[in-house]
């Protein structure tokens, strides 16, 4: 098999992280935004966590913060761009591949434990 | 929307980290187990960052390591568990359903690019 072959170069750190994942989702299920509170509640984040995954998605771009008012109290709309959009688009492609490459392999049933091989055991 | 539906409580952390990703599933492809040296080549990871993944997964009970000779060479081997595989399996079953949700929220052409909301700018 070849070198890196499962290095999955194709998954952008930044979206691969899990509450960056649920954001992003959230984000491209709403194209109008999101307001931060809502966000907050649909990933299950604190402020702090909220504020600090939305940090790494607007420096790559992916994400912009909007800031306004609603019925005259102060609110942030969280929006995923048009590059965000095709980044992620992309990244889910990828996971799919990987999903549908490695299921098959996983699922495989596994037997009976099986002996150690010959002058092999466990590392203390 | 639900609270915390876009939360992703069943993406067990300890596999979906990318090198994770990649290790396990190098070891359920080889259930016989992968040579130390061997899962470095097919992951593209250094010796620190090999040991320190694969110890987290063996914490989780996913990893054995066994340790042996080989033509009379010490050699480090490492395996999936039975539970390994089960946990892994379901956590590729859940990324699948992600992916399945998340994608044609994601291909939606995003159209032309959108202006900002009446009264909302750009935070700085």
């Amino acid at each position: 098999m070849q070198d890196g072959c499962f290095a999955y170069e194709g998954l952008d750190r930044a979206l691969h992280e899990k509450a960056r994942l649920g954001i992003m989702t959230a984000l491209v299920t709403h194209s109008q935004g999101v307001t931060f509170g809502e966000l907050k509640r649909l990933c299950a984040l604190t402020d702090g966590n909220l504020s600090r995954h939305l940090e790494v998605l607007r420096e790559t771009g992916a994400v912009e913060i909007l800031k306004g008012r609603h019925n005259r109290r102060p609110q942030t709309l969280c929006r995923v761009t048009p590059d965000g959009r095709r980044s992620f688009t992309a990244y889910l492609e990828e996971l799919k591949r990987v999903v549908r490459k490695a299921l098959p392999k996983a699922v495989r049933k596994a037997g009976r434990a099986k002996d150690f091989p010959a002058g092999f055991r466990p590392a203390p």
